[in-house]
C-alpha cells in the first residue's frame, strides 16, 4: 500500500492525503520537544487550553458537522450530539485538571527523631508519561477521534498528543485538528503539543514504534488493537497500549422480566441492537433468554420488531462487508436459525437480523456465536434456570458491559449472576440497554481482554486521565526545588494524602 | 534441568523440593476456587487476616530468622530488621484496607429530569483482578519474598496469591508460607487463598502461563523479568506483569556539595555502595562527579574508603559469579580505570570496587558502564558543568532512583536537572543515598523501563495495592443488588467521590 499523507501541527496543515514516515517523525519530534513546556503548565493554564479547544471546535461547528455527516453517513442529529459530547468531555477534563485530584499528592513528613532510623521527608505526585499516540475510531468521528476522549484525557494529564486520524473521515479529522492547533497557538503553547497525521496501517505501526511515543490510545477492531499491542511490546522500551477492541455485551433476561410487557421489552432490545446501524462497541450482540412460553413470546416480538426495521448506511464499505461476512457465518452454521430480519436499504445499509443459537455452540471451541459482528446482528441463546446459565457466562470472554433484566422476583437469581458478570465486564446494567455511554466521573468504558487490552482503567469518564500518568517520589528535596504540587504552602490548593489520610 | 518441588497450601506442605506441573496447577486451581469467597471478605475480615499473617510470622520469628541467616548469608541484624519490615508492611496494608480509600468509590447520581436524556445512576468501585503469581526475590528473603510487598498488596486488594519461592532460600520461604497458611486456616478462609511452590525457571513460566493467573509480581534480574513479561504477553489472555528489574541509580554530585566535608561525602557514598554487599536494587552504581580538583579529592577519598572495605558473602554463587563477570568487563574495557578496591573475603565475598569511566563511553552504544553490576561495584563519570551533564542523563535508561547532592549554591543547576531526572526515575533524592526504601504512603519504588516493566505504579508503599484492581461501574443497579461499597447507606464508611467531588 502507499501510505502517505499529512501531518498537521500548528505550523503546517495539508488535508486529505496520507502522511509519510517523515511526517510521523516530524510530529513525534515536535511532541517530544513540546513535552517539557506543556507538562510545566499550571492547572489553570492547562484547563484554559482544554476549554479553548472546545471553543474552537464550536466556532467551526457548522463545517465540522457538515463534513462528518458527509464522510460517515451518520445522521445530522447524531453528529450534532457528538459535537456536544466532544466539547463536554474537554470541559469535564478542564474541570478535573483545575481541581487537581488526579495529581495524587501524598506527603509522608520527616520524622527526624524516629528510632532506630529517622524517616526522610517523602512526597509523591503524578507526572505525565510523555507524548501519546491516539488512533481515531471510525464509529465516533468526533467523540472517539481527533479531539475525543483519548486526546482530551492525555492532554489533561500533560501529555502532547499525536493523532492518527481515521481514514474514513479525513476531512472531519483535519477540521478538528485545525481547531485544536488554533487553540494551541492562541494559548501560547509549543506547536508540538498536538499533531495530526493521516494514513493506514503502516503509518500507525510507525507511530507506535517511534521511540518518542510513551503510550497509545486506540478504539477499533480486535485485529487492529492486537497489532498495536504487539508492536508496543516489541519495542526496545515497551509502552502501555489502551486498546478498546471487541465486546458482544451479553444481556441476561431473567424470568420475572418476562412477566411484564414483553412487547415493550423486545422493542427496546431491537432499538438498542439497531441504534446507529448497530455500530457501537456496546451493541447487545448476545442475549440470554429463558426457555419456555414467555421466552418464546419475547422472541416472536423481537422477530416482529426487527422485521420492521430497515438497514441504515454503515460507516464504510469495509464495515458493511464484514457485517455481511459475519451474518453469513451465522446463517451458515448448523443449529442457528434466523428469528427475524429487517430490510436492506442499499448495498451498504444491510438488513438487521436476530438469530437463535443453541447453548451448546457457546461451549464448543467455535467462536461463531461469540465473535463480535459489528452491526445490527444479535444472537439469542436460551437457558433453563441460573444453574444452567452460570457456566455459559463463566465461559465468555471479557466484555465492556453485561446487563441483567430482572424484577424483584428475580433478586436471588440476579444476585447469583452479578459476581460472575462483574469479573467479565467493566460495566453492569440492570433493566437498561448498554448502548449509550454516559461521560461522567463514575463511568467505566473498559473491561477484561479482549474488550480492552488493559482492564485496569477506562477510556470514558474522568478516571481516564490516570492512564497517562505515573508516580514520582521526592525524598528530602528542599522546598526551592520541589514541584509546586507537593510544596508545603500548597499553592494550587490540592487535596493531599498526609501520612495516609486525605486532608482537604 | 529438573524442575520439581513443593506446593504448600493450607492443606499440604512439603519443604525444600521443587514443585512440578501438577503442583502449579493445583495451586492455581485452588486460588481460582478461593477467589470468590476471598474477595467477598469485608474490609474488617481482610484486615484481620493480614494482621494474623503478621502475627504468625512473629510467632515463628526465631526459626525464620535462623533459617534466613543460614540460607542468605545476610547478618542477623539485617534479617531481624527485615522481619519487622515484613510484618509492618502487612499491618500497613491492613490499615489501608480498613480505611477503604483504595476501593475508589465514585457515585454519579441519577438525573431523571435531565434534558434531552435523563442520566442513569452510575456507581464505580474497584474489584480485585484475580489470583496473583508472586516471585520471591533473592536479596530480600522476607520483605520482597513469600510474605513481602507483592504478596501483602495483592492479598490486600482481594487477590489470592501463589508464591514461587526463591530457590536461594527455600526453607525460609517454606516457614513463612506455613505462617501464612496458619493465618488462612485460623481466619476461616479457603485454603487456596495462599499457596507456595518452589522451582526454577520452568515452574515460573508454567505459573505465568496458567490461565487462572490474572497478574504477576516479580523482583529480580532484567533477563528474568523480561522472560515473564514475554510469557504474559504471549498468553491467549495477556495479563499485567509488575517486574522490578534493573537500575544503576545515578547520583549527581554538584560542585557546591564538594565545598563541604569531601571525606564524609565519599565515605557515605562507599557506605551506600557496599551496604549488604551492594545487593540492593537501589545501589548507587553510577556517580557523576565534577571535573577539577575538588572532584579529584572526592575520588581519592572514595578510593581510600573502598580500599578499606572488605567483601561480604553474596547471596548465591551465581550472583557472585555475575559480579565477577561484570567487574571483569569493566576492568577489561579500555579507558576505564580502577579507582580503588577493597579486600575479598572468600570465594563468594568478592572485593568491592570503584571505577572511573570516560563520559564518552556513556554516549557509545556500549552498555559496559550502564549495565547493572549487582553488587558493590560503582562507576564514576566526570562532567564539566550542567550543560555537559544533561545530555548524559537524557541518554540513560529508566531508573528506580536518581539522586542529587547539592547546596544552596547549586540550586539553579539542580533545578535544571530535576525535570530530566523525574522523567528517568521513580524517586528523586537530594543529599541522601538511594539504598534504604521507606515503606509508607508516599514512597515510589518503581520507574521507567527497564527499572520496571510498568512505570505506572510502585512495588513498595500503600499505592502498590492499586496494581491488582480494576474499576467496575454499576448502572441503575437496585440497592438490593449493589455491592456494599457503593450502597447509599455506605455501611463501610468509605470516602466517596460524588459527582466528581470527594465527600467524607
Amino acid at each position: 500500500m502507499t501510505d502517505q499523507a499529512t501531518s498537521i501541527t500548528a505550523s503546517s496543515i495539508v488535508a486529505g492525503t496520507d502522511s509519510d514516515r517523515a511526517d510521523v517523525a516530524a510530529a513525534t519530534t515536535a511532541a517530544a520537544e513540546a513535552f517539557g513546556a506543556y507538562r510545566a503548565t499550571s492547572p489553570e493554564e492547562r484547563s484554559a487550553f482544554l476549554e479553548a479547544v472546545a471553543g474552537e471546535i464550536e466556532a467551526d461547528k457548522d463545517a465540522i458537522i457538515r463534513e462528518a455527516v458527509r464522510e460517515s453517513g451518520l445522521p445530522e442529529g447524531r453528529i450534532t450530539g457528538e459535537v456536544g459530547r466532544t466539547t463536554g468531555q474537554l470541559r469535564m477534563f478542564a474541570a478535573v485538571v483545575r481541581q487537581g485530584d488526579h495529581l495524587g499528592v501524598r506527603i509522608d513528613p520527616a520524622m527526624p527523631d524516629r528510632a532506630p532510623l529517622p524517616r526522610a521527608d517523602i512526597r509523591q505526585r503524578m507526572v505525565p508519561l510523555g507524548p501519546v499516540a491516539v488512533f481515531g475510531a471510525s464509529n465516533f468521528p468526533l467523540a472517539f477521534s481527533t479531539a475525543g476522549g483519548d486526546t482530551a484525557s492525555a492532554l489533561a494529564a500533560g501529555c502532547p498528543v499525536v493523532v492518527k486520524g481515521h481514514p474514513a473521515h479525513p476531512v472531519t479529522g483535519t477540521l478538528v485538528a485545525r481547531a485544536i492547533t488554533r487553540a494551541v497557538e492562541k494559548s501560547g503553547l509549543p506547536a508540538g503539543t498536538f499533531s495530526f497525521v493521516l494514513g493506514g496501517i503502516e503509518t500507525g505501526q510507525e507511530l507506535v514504534r517511534d521511540p518518542r511515543i510513551a503510550a497509545v490510545g486506540f478504539t477499533g477492531s480486535r485485529g487492529g488493537g492486537h497489532a498495536l499491542v504487539e508492536a508496543a511490546a516489541a519495542r526496545q522500551v515497551p509502552i502501555p497500549v489502551y486498546a478498546e477492541m471487541s465486546s458482544i455485551n451479553p444481556v441476561v433476561v431473567l424470568p420475572g422480566a418476562l412477566d411484564g410487557d414483553v412487547d415493550a421489552l423486545a422493542t427496546a432490545y431491537v432499538g438498542s441492537l439497531t441504534l446507529g446501524a448497530g455500530q457501537f462497541c456496546t451493541n447487545p450482540g448476545l442475549l440470554f433468554l429463558p426457555s419456555g412460553e414467555q421466552g418464546d413470546a419475547f422472541l416472536r416480538a423481537a422477530g416482529t420488531a426487527i422485521g420492521a426495521a430497515s438497514g441504515q448506511p454503515m460507516l464504510t464499505p469495509g464495515i458493511a462487508e464484514a457485517y455481511a461476512s459475519g451474518t453469513a457465518s451465522l446463517s451458515g452454521t448448523e443449529g442457528i436459525r434466523l428469528v427475524g430480519q429487517g430490510t436492506a436499504a442499499g448495498e451498504h445499509a444491510p438488513a438487521p437480523a436476530i438469530w437463535e443459537a443453541p447453548a451448546e455452540l457457546l461451549a464448543l471451541d467455535d467462536s461463531t456465536v461469540t465473535d463480535e459482528v459489528f452491526g445490527a446482528s444479535g444472537v439469542v441463546v436460551r437457558f433453563d434456570g441460573v444453574a444452567d446459565l452460570l457456566p455459559r457466562l463463566e465461559d465468555l470472554e471479557g466484555q465492556l458491559t453485561a446487563t441483567v433484566h430482572a424484577t424483584d422476583a428475580d433478586t436471588q437469581d440476579a444476585a447469583a449472576l452479578l459476581p460472575v458478570l462483574e469479573l467479565k465486564a467493566g460495566r453492569i446494567l440492570v433493566n437498561g440497554w448498554p448502548t449509550g455511554v454516559e461521560v461522567g466521573h463514575a463511568m467505566v468504558h473498559g473491561g477484561p481482554f479482549p474488550a480492552t487490552s488493559d482492564s485496569r482503567t477506562t477510556s470514558v469518564g474522568s478516571l481516564a486521565i490516570e492512564r497517562f500518568q505515573r508516580p514520582v517520589a521526592y525524598q528530602d528535596v528542599p522546598a526551592a526545588l520541589l514541584p509546586l504540587a507537593v510544596r508545603d504552602d500548597n499553592p494550587w490548593g490540592l487535596l493531599r494524602r498526609i501520612d495516609g489520610t486525605l486532608e482537604p
